[in-house]
């Protein structure tokens, strides 16, 4: 990397519907972590409607960056005109690439019949979508349309990356278009930025901040990007450097060492990895069940999500009235009675339950008072109580107060079990918290 | 509303999180849609990071519009420099407002034990988030920031609304924030727009599209705001038209007249409510549980999401292997080896099973490939098989092949569940579809 020569990139994703507010925009914030691990500098998300102005104006006042990547308002319909825009921004007029006619042709083919169009019709959208700007490289396409990689023009300093509006598209092209020769020619110029992702369960944010401050008053942290952010429950700590900075190289230790120091349990991951990637790990060899109230099945989705979850889960019982709890899961009528559906003693129930339902050696159990209702001054809304449990017999049993209005009691709590599988499963002596 | 005059705005949210791609804009989205429904055409939405030359960069790209909001760069800690950039463009000097200085002190006092700072640290927070532009309204803090409405400046044309960056906050204080004096004088230029908000389930935008060109063949459609998508599986089809508009009106009527004309059976909304809406009406005086196999849970999870889920929901059984789709939900061995499953005679089962163990009087029932593995030439990745059950022996069973990658076809199958526990508790003669 050229000595404090930063590449920046800004990113223009259009559609009327993300004005609305009906949906929220998924690829800026995918580009902007890839464009990250590049080494480039995101300043700037801009999200625009379908006309052709304000592509054109939200363009223009990127027009002091490197890189401008667009996504949305390609593909065959009128309103869909980056293209156009970007060819009359650079000043390169837009030129039939005669090998994408073909290529575009044989998808719109496929596509004819759904989009009810005629032969006229087709054969129009069909050269619009194989309009390159001059001296542009075509990107080909994983949808309908394909995307476009534009050198500067003239009188507009970034290069553009015109990228389709489906997240899916998007995803699928990202390679093709990073190993574009405009995107290669500005890479020349950055190298990715050296990464560590620290992830703490149940650490607030608040005691981060504090253990920044502190490791900043004796160490420059400012030639080091901190970012951290609350995401699913943790709390994640990105420290991101330029390689072969050293005053970057000496915050960053200092911070980690700090936060090893106060709050080391805490760090489940060093690497960025998600507490499913590391639950699906730690189950390979096991069996495990779920029975759960307040979570309504959540937990059980959760663990499926990955392909081949098979392998270690068999499945779970979704107790959510008494009589489920009572006649699926066996817990005691007089453990209900006694202490009530949200207890220790039922999860306890509920986890030895699931064990010998299931035959599995993992259950995890949780019930709570998800609210806003049915809150107690004993038992108040966000009481949850959780027990995992293996079949020789451990067992793990927690009963906090999460905050939080429903939903997210029960996310929460979906992420809090997960913590405690990882905990029963996690040897001793390898323990990361 | 005065004619032809409409009241245009952008927003602003700022946070480094935003750029680095890990955390999603929730405020853009919310704002604008809440705007878009006082009749305000919202335009741009930028993201930027805490650098108050970014935020001072994209409120002057934002000049031309009526109105700025807003969000996150406000609170206590230095990079938070909202008010400051806001104050300055605007040519409107910060002055201490004491009522508000008051106010803040009472709330940063409860946090401030938890921010683990000394006394001048806290006198200088509570001085900073007091400073409100000379001719502003400060709006009380729902966390620990107030919000700001900013009247215009010499220099600088649009009103700007400045709001926190916790969406809680945003929400929280939203409603005082609208009845604020600078943009109460907004609001006497504008009007609310006149909205329908179709949902079809079952129809691609492909369709509705050649739907919408049409009726443009006989009927100007340029007076009517028209936005489709596609959300959770279902397609939005959402009308806007400033009130008294006879030309949108005559649109209006002609787009909902041939949508009802085509696609009349797939219309299950006129007034914008969800299917969960719905069902949860729909479920009164009922009682269901659920199987599910490829779904893993997510089904029970999403019927449990509103409060008072409990009076319908009994519970569920994710029977992700096949042990437990024997044991637990009593399918016949015999129809495993013979049909598979993931086979209609497996889901039929599976209902009659949950109708059984739980004693409710609807069941739905879902099996299926979700993939990536697993998929045959007879049943190919996306081939769910669905049954949805009452008590009373009627049944509706479905083996489509869903497409989209695992993630996909598992919320797409929950949702199309939905949809099939819509239709059989819909008595014929109401039916929207």
């Amino acid at each position: 990397m050229a000595a404090g020569a930063r590449v920046t990139a800004g990113i223009v994703a259009t559609g009327s519907e993300l004005l609305a507010g009906r949906v929220r925009d998924a690829n800026g914030p995918w580009i902007a972590e890839r464009l990250g691990r590049l080494g480039i500098d995101v300043t700037e998300i801009v999200l625009v409607g379908d006309r052709p102005e304000e592509m054109a104006a939200a363009l223009r006042s990127l027009a002091g960056l490197d890189l401008v990547v667009t996504s949305g308002g390609l593909g065959p319909t009128a309103d869909d005109l980056t293209a156009a825009v970007v060819a009359d921004l650079t000043g390169r007029p837009l030129e039939l690439d005669e090998h994408m006619e073909k290529v575009v042709g044989d998808i719109i083919a496929r596509f004819a019949d759904r989009l009810n169009w005629d032969a006229d019709a087709l054969a129009e959208a069909n050269r619009k979508q194989a309009m390159v700007p001059r001296g542009a490289t075509a990107i080909p396409p994983v949808g309908t349309a394909p995307g476009l990689a534009v050198p500067p023009g003239d009188d507009y300093r970034p290069t553009v990356l015109v990228l389709p509006g489906p997240p899916r598209e998007v995803q699928g092209m990202w390679d093709d278009a990073v190993a574009s020769a405009p995107v290669q020619a500005l890479l020349e110029r950055t190298e990715p930025f050296a990464e560590t992702h620290l992830r703490l369960f149940g650490v607030p944010e608040s005691e981060i901040a504090a253990t920044l401050r502190a490791v900043g008053e004796h160490t420059d942290l400012a030639p080091l990007e901190i970012v951290t952010c609350l995401r699913d429950f943790a709390l994640e700590v990105d420290l991101r450097r330029a390689p072969g900075d050293e005053a970057a190289a000496v915050a960053h230790d200092a911070v980690v060492a700090e936060i090893d120091a106060r709050h080391g349990a805490a760090v489940f991951s060093r690497t960025g990895e998600t507490i499913d990637e590391i639950l699906f790990d730690l189950l390979s060899g096991h069996t495990i069940a779920t029975a759960e109230s307040c979570t309504g099945g959540l937990l059980a989705g959760r663990l499926t999500e990955p392909a081949g979850a098979s392998a270690h889960v068999q499945g779970g019982i979704v107790s959510y009235s008494n009589e489920a709890k009572a006649n699926l899961l066996g817990v005691p009528q007089q453990v209900l009675d006694t202490h009530g559906a949200v207890s220790t003693q039922a999860v306890q129930a509920m986890a030895r339950g699931a064990i010998e339902r299931f035959g599995v050696d993992v259950a995890v159990a949780i019930s709570g008072i998800a609210g806003p209702g049915g809150g107690t001054e004993e038992k108040p809304v966000g009481y949850v109580c959780f027990c995992v449990r293996t079949a020789d017999g451990t067992e793990i049993v927690r009963d906090p107060v999460l905050p939080g209005a429903r939903g997210d009691v029960r996310e929460r709590s979906v992420v809090l079990a997960m913590h405690l599988v990882r905990r029963i499963l996690t040897p001793r002596d390898q323990a990361v918290s």
